[in-house]
């Protein structure tokens, strides 16, 4: 419980916004992957700052540094550790909100739980710690690729400006080609448009993130607490400024008959599948061998340039103004690590269901 | 993990559809709390079929038995078991489909996970199980109602007709009086008639419930991978037939900005609080004393009295109507079971919020 | 954690000595196991009291009631819940000590660390809840059954009088021919004779209980902290009155030199084995396809018919002499019970060891 | 479950014996506790090589290096990083070794297990792993120190010779004072001439190490299957080379009878406490605020400088000759080891109490 997340493969992350680092340690990872750290590396690269205007310019190359658990190039079976150090602290810069709760942030939440916070830059409240989660999931990535399992994210709509729900229509190679990481381009100009705009005004916007997973083994989830989209629920709504999931058909589905969300089985050339896919390709908690879809929905981050009011931990009224360097839009960095939050749940599942039959 | 939800009091369910019974263990539920039977029997009116003819007329009576955990009318600290004996199970019913995959269902899902499934009634994938949940939820809330929390659902949206986002509009005295659970009366009426009319189709419809926690304590959530929310979220996606979640603004909070979404603290007469709830409830994943307020989407039940086309165990394309009695609109035994699963995720955030300082 | 016990095949008991019944869910249990009922009556024939006159007269035919999980005779997947339901509790004689703190038992450490405890016939602290873990080791001995592992307990030492450390000098097949369930005839003698003269003093006697796993596959046990002798020790330390557990050479290996304890690698006609077997069938945490063996040790019975001073809930002294019905040596009735949570590690190891690679 | 230990406090160890360095993740550690940095160095020096002559010469300093989840000096709630960097490793000499399967050693067990094993100085099946368990022990009797508790433990057995059963003869303020860490110098003295004859053959020799837990709270231990004890003797178990575990009386109460063993209660002043401490301080698995004490069995080390006899990966018999550095008696090295694991358990379980009652 508490950082620890997953049953077999179970990920521990550490470590806060300005402390020495933040790391973590898979445990439960199969022994004999092959552990390609280019990939690693490339898959950190998505999810760090600075990769263009419309996010924090906070500039982190966040190298990691495994631990253990590999040995001439491949996992062992014992726990991975590893470690992105943090080079570029400017801890200063938060002293002037040290006795500051800042609004919508964990400060005051964190001080009442813990009666003591690290305040620098939130501490472990902050979004820095998904760094560990992309590492994990990257290496979760590089098992499922062995079972011939596909996971692609990218962002489905900023503000009001959205991409078409049937995902059927883009071309998932267009989605990395723009600092959106959206796969509609016209509509990726228009998103990034809308982002410079509202950055200019010293304002953040949220949006939502898609995620599709092909080729997912049939059988994964296990009834009845842990269905294979309320594990996948758990996962996206533990992301930092995450407010809603829905899968499958989801909020739109609710105007509409059984008659009309219900999926037809059918036999395609000897092979049981579905006409249609409403339901995400989950059926009773359990992965059906459809495309499992979903969304993902991000609140604006709460840390943005304009003067707020709130109190300090004296429950005195100040102004807060906030200096440090932060995404106006947290979407396009968000991508990367709903697909690494999707990997581990894959992962771990299809490990759980390897022992439901002797 | 498998069957079993909790981290300190901890659900484990058992039981099949039209098997002897389903029943659940409660491990961990705190020592010394008064058992009201009347209140659990209550609750379970709630749930049960038969209420009226928007629900299922499958007539149980859904009595409890408690089997162990209890002594002179109070918890012991000793596991609480207890079953609620199947009394009507026409299983004769479900022969006919022994050997079909009935669209939406988990037939196709179960036979291929297991290699084997109890076919009549569902199973053990039949919403039938949250009988269970009703029974462990409402000892749950017994024991929340010694720390004055208090938690309500009710129906907010049925196909296209839905009640206004701001619940403080709605006086909840008026939940119970009508049997859609829908605290606007005008809209319940709509609602009902909107259901009769689709029950004459032979259709299903789905909707949304809304739950709003009062009084929770500070500091209930656990960075971070189990913040409040995504314990909540896993909880009520857990439920049949949910399809998304959604907590404080949640998706309408897409299109608005950081400074209109942020919660402003402010010093109310020496009481650090919010001016605004944009949140839910819930900063950084972790209670903050304000209303508690999420949404569940559940999509229209898969079983109607329409004949649909599908497959049968040997692939072949056949055509099946099911003539058992079924739920045209299942929110409003929705309610009580979301209640039941917060009830669940606050009382074990609780307790383990207890360990967190020496 | 609580009344819970596995990782993957996780067994849950409930009840109390004199409620309504003694029963248990097993969770994570693998599909399509044959349920031998005739094979699960059978052990728990073997533990039921009134047995022989060196055991409790309290006469329980023990008859367990499947609840969930099996369908067509065979193991569903799903949590297969039962109980034992208690014919004859005599509550009455308890009402004498309903107030007494009885020496060694746990009435006095369950009343302060609850506030509240079930004093009839101890409640959740009797032996009786073991009823429990022998119908869930009989279906875990189904699923080795298939795996071809075989689990023998017998009753090693009554008292000063034992039997040869190398069980290979015995003869199986003579342990179920004697009610000391030991496989040496003469000594089974010695120690019959022996717990009638301690009856005779209205006293109880301990001993010990070797078991033996044969064709345990290789690779069970998962290091650093739940090495396979730990979980073991954990699940033999869990049973009423246990002492101490040893593995492999264990107490007697302290005045030996490395030299003479460690075990030989040899290539036995292209099999690797080894010479010798001081290790118990375990090397570093793990099993290593030898005999896994280890012994518990069992103290006397708490309960005896001898006056005992002693203090009551309220601190005075008083002489406390239980008439109820007891057993003056335990061991007989468990080597079943060391039999059925050997099984269960093993099932539960065998599991999680498939998780280990992809 | 696999590298991960404890309920609430749960610690996570991962690192190989020639890796980078061996570390550990304490997750639910209380927030507020004062972290003496010195106590933890002395607890270190405690466990370390290079001590004396009678444990191995491998010189390593073992400083921790902490990474998060402190702040201005406490604890902060958040999950508690450290490594300790391995900076000795002389992973050359291990080259001779590779492709041989040591007698009593893990590789043979690992490689099968894993199909792939880090053979450097036995990987993650060294000892050196019990560098982060005394991390984490120190820390957690830094928490304990706070509620009064005291954890002594002291060599009390070396191959024949051994100390009187009854810890109260002695003056723990003797133990630290030889190298042995016995409280009996005189035996000290016995001890350590027989390690030196058992070195000066190239041979190994165990014992057994006491602990006695003085102040424990009462009501600490969860019945049924995680008894005090039960958690005790699966953390001490899961010490490298331990092979035996007894509480209380243990193996010396068998041949008594239960009038002999009861531990009578009697009021002391008004305190209601026992005359007697045979049940060595835990009565129905829980604490009874009475001295905890238990015995640890420690096979010999199996690394020995004599040629063995063995076969290689390729299953040819070799000889074999080790010429690390190694222990000749684990003994006084093994002793904080098993302070740091009763820590722990004694921790976890009172933060487990905590949420027993609301």
């Amino acid at each position: 419980m508490f950082n620890s997340f997953g049953n077999i493969v179970r990920l521990t992350t550490f470590g806060e916004s300005h402390g020495k680092c933040i790391g973590g340690v898979i445990d439960g990872f199969p022994s004999g992957i092959p552990v390609d750290y280019e990939f690693i590396a490339q898959e950190l690269k998505r999810r760090r700052p600075g990769q263009s205007e419309i996010t924090t310019q906070r500039d982190e190359s966040d190298d990691v540094e495994f631990l253990s658990g590999i040995f001439e190039g491949k996992s062992t079976g014992c726990p991975i550790a590893f470690v992105v150090w943090n080079k570029n602290p400017k801890s200063e810069e938060y002293e002037n909100i040290k006795n500051v709760y800042r609004p919508s942030h964990a400060d005051y939440t964190y001080q009442l739980k813990y009666g003591i916070r690290d305040y620098r830059g939130g501490g472990r409240a902050s979004a820095r710690e998904t760094v560990a989660r992309t590492v994990a999931g990257a290496l979760a990535k590089l098992a499922l690729k062995q079972l011939g399992v596909n996971i692609t994210a990218f962002t489905s709509q900023v503000g009001a400006v959205k991409v078409d729900h049937d995902y059927h229509k883009y071309n998932f190679d267009e989605i990395e080609k723009n600092v959106m990481r959206c796969p509609d381009p016209s509509k990726a100009e228009e998103m990034i448009e809308y982002v410079k705009s509202v950055k200019k005004e010293g304002d953040s916007i949220g949006g939502t993130v898609t995620c599709v997973i092909k080729h997912c083994p049939i059988g994964l989830g296990e009834p009845v607490f842990h269905k294979l989209h309320a594990a996948l629920g758990n996962a996206m709504l533990s992301i930092n400024a995450a407010k809603a999931f829905e899968y499958g058909d989801g909020f739109d589905g609710v105007e509409q008959t059984g008659s009309q969300q219900n999926d037809l089985f059918c036999n395609n050339n000897g092979l049981i599948t579905t006409k249609t896919n409403h339901s995400g390709g989950i059926q009773g908690g359990i992965s059906n061998g459809q495309d499992i879809f979903f969304r993902v929905i991000f609140k604006p981050t709460a840390t943005i340039a304009k003067e707020q009011r709130t109190v300090n931990v004296n429950g005195e009224e100040v102004a807060v103004k906030v200096h440090g360097r932060h995404d106006p839009c947290i979407l396009p960095r968000a991508v990367p690590v709903v697909e690494a939050m999707a990997a581990l749940v894959i992962l771990d599942f299809y490990l759980l269901d390897k022992t439901r039959q002797l």
